[in-house]
C-alpha cells in the first residue's frame, strides 16, 4: 500500500479538503477518550452513504485499515487509530433523513449527535431514551457501534433496544440494508442487532432507523446515604425488587463520595456517610407521589442515614452534576485512570463491591467505584501512575482478579463501554473458544480483508 | 444414511422409548399448525442439553436432517418435517433452571410452556410479557426460534426484547453459550439475538435466560366501532400518536367482524359497524382513568359509532374471546386459510387495507384481515379452496400483490409468524442479494452440513 496513490483516489471520490493528512488534523484524530494515541495516515470526512462506500472500496483495494469515529468519546480505544490506518469521521453526516411522529420512528445519519435526536422530536412529546454520559456530544454511530447504555438503561434499556433498521457498508464495500421501518419484523437473521455492538468491525453504519418513546411528563429524584456500601447494596436490591422500576439508580462508593466532596459537592451529607444512592423515577405526574413513597420505603433500612427528595430543578441538577462530575474528577486524581465497566446481577452487587475492596487492600490500589447500580453495572476506576512499574503490575493483577470475581458472580466484563482495544485480551475469560471461533468466522464474512477497525473487539489469535 | 444404523446409536444416547419410529407417533409429528404434512423418519424426545448435543452429533455423522419442534403451533411450517428428517421435540425439557425475583431473571429449558413462565413468577408480582395467541400451549423454544410477538407487543415488545442469554447446540454438535445473566452486556458480537428468530436453522436452543417485568396491577379495555376501515385506521393513528401507549390495540375489518358475528359474538354492535378496535391499557390503578380518558378522546372522530369501556372481567373476557376466536373461526370458513402476517408503519395502515380491498375485488378473493393494529401488524387471511385451481392461481397473484403493496408502504413480510417453509419463496422480495449472501454464509458457519431445519427461512438457491 502506498499512501501517495490512495490519497488521489480518495480525493477524487470525496472533495479534496475532506481527505486530510496535515499534521494538525492527524494529531487531533490520533486519540479517543482512552489513554494512548496513534497518528493515523489520514482522516476522511464523508458526506454521504455513497462516499462511505467509495472509501471502503478504495481502502479494500489498497488494504488500508479504516477506523470509524463518532465523537471519539469512547473509553476502550474503539476509535483509536492503529498504525497505517485512516480515520473515517462521521461528523459531516448529521442529517435527519426521515421522521414520523405518528410512527414514533426517526431515521438519522450516523454522525447525528445523540442528544440532538431527542431535541428534534421533543416538540411532539417524544424522546430517544438511551443517554450515555457523553450524550451532549457523542454521535449515534458511535452509540450503535458500542451498544451504548447510560443511567436510564435500568428502565429504558440500551441502544440495541431502539434500533429498528440500519444502512451500512460492509468490508467488501457493499451496501447492506437490514431491519425494518416498522415496530415489528422477523424476516431473516437479525443482522441489525449483529451490527449493533460490533464496534465497526463488521460494517460502517451510515444510517439508522430508531424507535422513539413518549416523553415522561414528570420526574422526581431522591438521594439516600448509608453508613457502608453493603447496606447501600441491600437498598439497591430492595428498590429493584419493588414494583416501580426507577428511571435511574446510581451508586457512589466511599471513594467516589470523597472525590465528589473534594470538588465541593455533596457537602451537606450527614456524618458517617460512606455510600450514596441517587434514584430517579419518571412517568405521568399523577404516578410520582406513589413511586416516591415506594422508593423511599425501599431505600429505608439498616444503615440508612438520610433519604432526601430533591424538590426543585436546581437541587436535581446539583445531584446529577455531582454524579456526572465523577468521571472527569477521577481522571484528575491520578495520571492514569483504568476505567472498567463490569456488570453483575443486582443480587450480587454487594459481593462485587466486597471483592473490589479486597483487591484494593491486597494490591494496595486506589480504586473508585460508582455507576448504574440498578443494572448491577459498576464503573470501577483504578487510579494509577504509569511511571510506577510496581503499581502498574499490581493493577494488572487487580484487573485480572476483578474480572475473575465478576465472572464468578455470573457477570460480564462490560455493560456499555465495549471491548475496543483495551479489553480484548480479557475477552477469552468470558467467551468460549466455540463462541470466539464463530465470531471470527462472522468477521471474515463481513470483512474478508480485515480492513474495518482492526485490532478491536476480537482478541488476537 | 441408513435409518437402521442411526436408530440404535440414538437409542444408546437417549432412552430407547424416547427415540420413536412407530407409525402413530410419526403421524402426530408430521405437521405443525400449517397446511400440509410430511412423515418424518423418527421423533426424538431429549431430556437435557447433553442429549440434544448427542442427537446433533449423531445426526451430523449420518447427515440426518433435524427439525426442532416446540408445540407445533407455528403458522409457516417452521416445525414441519422434510423428507427423511427426524423431529426433535423439546416437550420433555420443561425445567425451570434458575430464577431470581430480585434480578427479575429466569432461566428455563426450551420446552417450557410460555404461559407457565408467567404463572411461575406471578406470586412475586412479575410476568414474562410476550404472549403470542398460542401462549397457553406454545413453548418458549418455539417463541425464541420465531421471535414470537402477540397482542401486547405494541407496549411490551417481542420475544427478542426479553432474552438475555441462551444455551444452544450448533449444527456441529458444539455447545454455544451466548449472552449474559445480567440486564446489560456488550462483550462480543450479539450471537444471542442472531439465534433468536433464526427458526432453528443455526442452532437448537436448549435453555434461555429471560428478563421479567413487574406485573401491572390494573387494566381497562375499550371497544370502538366505525362505519368503515379507513376511519378505524385514522383512530389507530390518533391512539398511537397520543401519550399513553396502549398495552394492546387490535383491529377487525368488516369480514373479520362478520366472522365473529357468525359465531354469535359481538351481537350488540350498532347498525353499520364495519370495523372494530379493541384497546387495552394497563399500569398502576391510579393511572387507568387518565389513560382511558386519553384513549377515548383519541378513538372519537369521523365515523366513530360507539366507544364502550368493558367494565367487568366477564365483559373483557368476552371481547378477548371474540378476538381470539378469529383464528379458528376463519380456519373453519374455507378448506384452506393462507395466513399472512404483514406489517406496515401505523401511518400506512389505511393504505394497506385499501390495497387488500383492491386485491380482493380484483382477484375475486375472500380475504379476512385483523390483528395488531398498534404495531401495523395485520393478519391477512386468504380463504380458498385448494381444489379450485383458478381460485388458487388468483390467490397466488393476490399474495404477490399484497407483498408488493407492503414493501411499497415501507413494510415487512412478517411481523411475528416468521418465514418457515411457507414464505421462503417471497424472502428475496424484501432482502437484497447482499443480505441473503451474508445470511447464507452465516448459516454455513453454524451448520456446515445443513442438517438443522433444512428448507426453512432462507430461500432456495
Amino acid at each position: 500500500m502506498s499512501i501517495s496513490t490512495i490519497i488521489p483516489a480518495l480525493r477524487a471520490a470525496l472533495d479534496a479538503e475532506r481527505v486530510r493528512d496535515d499534521a494538525e488534523t492527524l494529531a487531533i484524530y490520533s486519540r479517543d477518550d482512552t489513554p494512548g494515541s496513534c497518528i493515523p495516515v489520514m482522516v476522511l470526512f464523508p458526506h454521504s452513504h455513497e462516499e462511505v462506500q467509495a472509501i471502503v472500496s478504495i481502502a479494500r483495494r489498497h488494504r488500508l485499515p479504516l477506523v470509524p469515529r463518532g465523537a471519539g468519546s469512547g473509553n476502550v480505544g474503539g476509535a483509536q487509530p492503529v498504525p497505517g490506518s485512516a480515520v473515517v469521521s462521521f461528523e459531516c453526516m448529521q442529517k435527519i433523513c426521515d421522521y414520523s411522529a405518528v410512527d414514533r420512528t426517526i431515521t438519522v445519519e450516523a454522525g447525528c449527535v445523540t442528544a440532538a435526536i431527542s431535541a428534534y422530536v421533543q416538540a411532539d412529546g417524544l424522546f430517544y431514551p438511551p443517554d450515555p454520559g457523553s450524550n451532549p456530544y457523542c454521535r449515534i454511530g458511535g452509540n450503535l457501534a458500542m451498544n451504548a447504555g447510560g443511567p436510564h438503561a435500568v428502565k429504558y434499556g440500551v441502544t440495541r433496544d431502539y434500533v429498528l433498521g440500519l444502512r451500512a457498508v460492509t468490508g467488501t464495500g457493499e451496501t447492506l440494508c437490514c431491519g425494518v421501518h416498522t415496530s415489528k419484523g422477523v424476516v431473516g437473521y437479525d443482522l441489525t442487532r449483529l451490527l449493533v455492538g460490533s464496534e465497526g468491525t463488521l460494517a460502517l453504519i451510515t444510517e439508522a432507523t430508531l424507535r422513539l418513546l413518549p416523553l415522561p411528563s414528570a420526574q422526581a429524584t431522591l438521594r439516600a446515604v448509608y453508613d457502608n456500601t453493603a447496606n447501600a447494596c441491600a437498598a439497591v436490591q430492595r428498590v429493584m425488587a419493588q414494583h416501580h422500576t426507577p428511571s435511574a439508580l446510581e451508586l457512589m462508593d466511599p471513594y467516589a463520595l470523597a472525590a465528589v466532596r473534594a470538588m465541593g459537592a455533596a457537602r451537606d451529607l450527614p456524618e458517617g456517610s460512606n455510600a450514596l444512592l441517587m434514584v430517579e423515577v419518571d412517568g405521568e405526574a399523577i404516578t410520582i407521589p406513589d413511586q416516591v413513597q415506594a422508593i423511599r420505603a425501599a431505600l429505608a433500612g439498616e444503615g440508612s442515614l438520610e433519604i432526601l427528595e430533591a424538590t426543585d430543578a436546581a437541587a436535581v441538577a446539583d445531584l446529577w452534576a455531582a454524579r456526572k462530575s465523577l468521571s472527569p474528577a477521577t481522571k484528575a486524581m491520578a495520571p492514569l485512570k483504568i476505567n472498567e465497566d463490569v456488570v453483575v446481577p443486582v443480587s450480587r452487587l454487594r459481593e462485587l463491591l466486597e471483592a473490589i475492596e479486597g483487591i484494593a487492600a491486597e494490591q494496595s490500589l486506589h480504586i473508585v467505584s460508582f455507576g448504574h447500580a440498578g443494572n448491577g453495572n459498576l464503573h470501577v476506576n483504578f487510579l494509577v501512575h504509569p511511571q510506577d512499574g510496581n503499581e502498574m503490575r499490581r493493577a494488572r493483577h487487580g484487573l485480572q482478579k476483578l474480572f475473575q470475581a465478576v465472572l464468578t458472580l455470573d457477570g460480564t466484563l462490560s455493560g456499555e463501554h465495549g471491548i475496543g482495544s483495551s479489553k480484548r485480551a480479557y475477552v477469552p475469560l468470558e467467551l468460549s473458544p466455540e463462541s470466539l471461533s464463530i465470531q471470527r468466522a462472522i468477521k471474515r464474512i463481513f470483512d474478508p480483508d480485515a480492513i474495518l477497525n482492526p485490532g478491536k473487539l476480537l482478541p488476537e489469535t
